[in-house]
């Protein structure tokens, strides 16, 4: 029986682990056949698969194993999954892709969110209790430049850790749904590294979580920041001090609230405040993805990147005075440019 | 031989206040005889006079004593002017405003600044240190709805007091200097009530500088959280929780950091936070004035409600890490928009 994963949500992020993880003449070991999910590129993925150019991997056609235009629709192919890897823009106000999901999750089924944000695994965790969560940080640079051409740029590095119960990741979970996703998990790595992706670790529920609340000083400072001072790139901002002071004392907001949550230290190889400013500083021209998304009208990941964290951070009692303030600025703009297109 | 009065920068508050002290045929006491140097508003003003509407003062023309284009031009008419008074927009990164009144001012010249923001006394404290400069604060509604026509809405209230020493105001001046600017001010208060204006009233120079203060948490709260939320009322944007919770906390740090920077609570009168934020929530449909300088693309008084109270508080260890925020970002917004512009 080969391993089946199933990609929801088959963007540039989605099908580059797709592709990597895709070994359907395994001869080594087990075979994995992984089949995608997609939306807006649906029809030309089914009809050509995807190109991804990588300085990496190199140039190839991907064609998965079987291509769906919903979880509906995988659903009724027969197969079961072993794995159902979630890639998509985590938008809990906008809609819950742990219901759409549900067609396809059976008793085998291990969920893996590979997703932006903070909390993103609350919705899994409630609709599926019994599911083995496995919860993902990447650091990849990866675009969808157009429907099915996939350009992946620099890095390749992935975090997992399980993912056991909400707000609370130091409570001890049922020894069984232990084992099983420490299982999945160990499987899910092998399978990375056989595709050519070394940099797949492995970490424990406060590790990962330590991990997803670090990117968050990047993502809930510099995102909103370029929105909110002038729609540009975040580097060309930094050289003002003005606005240089504002963002290395949000980061820092975000770093001292981060152990008092998880009563643990960052992972020590994760990068400083110093030197996260001076490589975004080198970045120039870059826009972060929701500036992008800003500009393009579509939907912001406010609440992952924002609200989830402000909210688990009050319930333990630690204030974050500027990203609520960055969150409050933006969540208004953001409604009421909503308003505004609305009327037109 | 009369009190001459000249107005800088005769627009609503100016044309307004000028039109109150101007008394050319007073039996009772002394001849007050009101000019003004006018900007765009010249050719109109010059051969109309203002027209004032006002539920409290009732309609009239106003012909002022003589109309001026420039400083140069009030001075070269030979009038030695015994008050100076400024009404301009503050916006000392764009123009010095000290600069512009040189030519009028002389050894008998008090210099009274009706402005907004902290600071605003600055350069001219440190160009005319002999000069009695006498800082007020106001609260009067009216609007310059075309060029020469004043409407008057709602309240007539003005607060004046001495300001010796930048960034020490509890610093004993030369007392020459506190005699001459105490005479100056006595006698302005009696002006303004003659001209009607009930509410006029004396303050020390710490008071006048914690009212400023106090103005503040509404100025440089609700004004860049207008821009910045997305170009609306601040009335309409309170009722939101997240919104409610970053205004009340953006004024909060302006309430903690005056009393830390004056040494002395604020005067028992002023508002407090919970009342600010209930009579704002009603003034549905009002803007801030720098939310329509944002709209018609004019320059913003960034400096004196943002930049100059930070420095202050910088200056004594005091933070305001909110306001730090909003003024980062909306002068990055700003300087963007600028930017933007200058390619058109």
């Amino acid at each position: 029986m080969p391993i089946h994963v199933l990609i929801v949500g088959a963007g540039a992020v989605g099908a580059f682990y797709g592709a990597r993880l895709h070994q359907p003449l395994n001869k080594a070991s087990k075979e994995t056949l992984v089949s995608v999910v997609c939306r807006s590129n649906y029809n030309i993925v089914n009809k050509k698969g995807f190109e991804i150019e990588s300085p990496v991997y190199g140039s190839s056609v991907w064609k998965p194993h079987r291509v769906f235009n919903s979880c509906t629709q995988a659903a009724a192919s027969g197969i079961q999954f072993d794995y159902i890897v979630v890639t998509t823009k985590a938008l809990p106000e906008v809609r819950d892709d742990s219901v759409d999901i549900s067609p396809v999750v059976t008793g085998i089924s291990a969920i893996v969110l590979i997703q932006n944000g903070f909390g993103i695994e609350w919705p899994y965790r409630d609709r599926y209790p019994q599911s083995p969560i496995i919860s993902c940080v990447t650091l990849v640079s990866c675009t969808q430049t157009k429907p099915g051409l996939i350009v992946h740029s620099r890095w390749a590095r992935i975090y997992m850790g399980p993912f056991y119960t909400k707000n609370n990741p130091t409570q001890q979970p049922p020894l069984a749904l232990q084992t099983e996703t420490t299982s999945n998990m160990t499987t899910l790595v092998d399978l990375f590294k056989q595709g050519g992706v070394d940099e797949a670790y492995m970490m424990d529920a406060i590790e990962i979580q330590l991990t997803r609340w670090h990117k968050l000083a990047i993502n809930a400072t510099f995102s909103p920041t370029s929105i909110l001072g002038g729609g540009v790139g975040i580097a060309s901002l930094l050289p003002d001090p003005t606005i240089n002071e504002h963002a290395r004392e949000c980061m820092r907001e975000v770093f001292e609230a981060g152990p008092k949550l998880f009563g643990r230290p960052f992972p020590s190889h994760l990068a400083s405040i110093d030197s996260i400013l001076e490589n975004t500083k080198k970045n120039v021209g870059f826009k972060p993805s929701m500036l992008v998304d800003w500009e393009e009208k579509r939907p912001l990941e406010l609440e992952v990147i924002l609200g989830n964290p402000l909210n688990l951070a009050k319930l333990h009692g630690v204030e974050m005075p500027r990203i609520q303030t960055l969150y409050a600025l933006l969540k208004s703009a953001y409604a009421q440019r909503k308003s505004a297109h609305s009327k037109l």
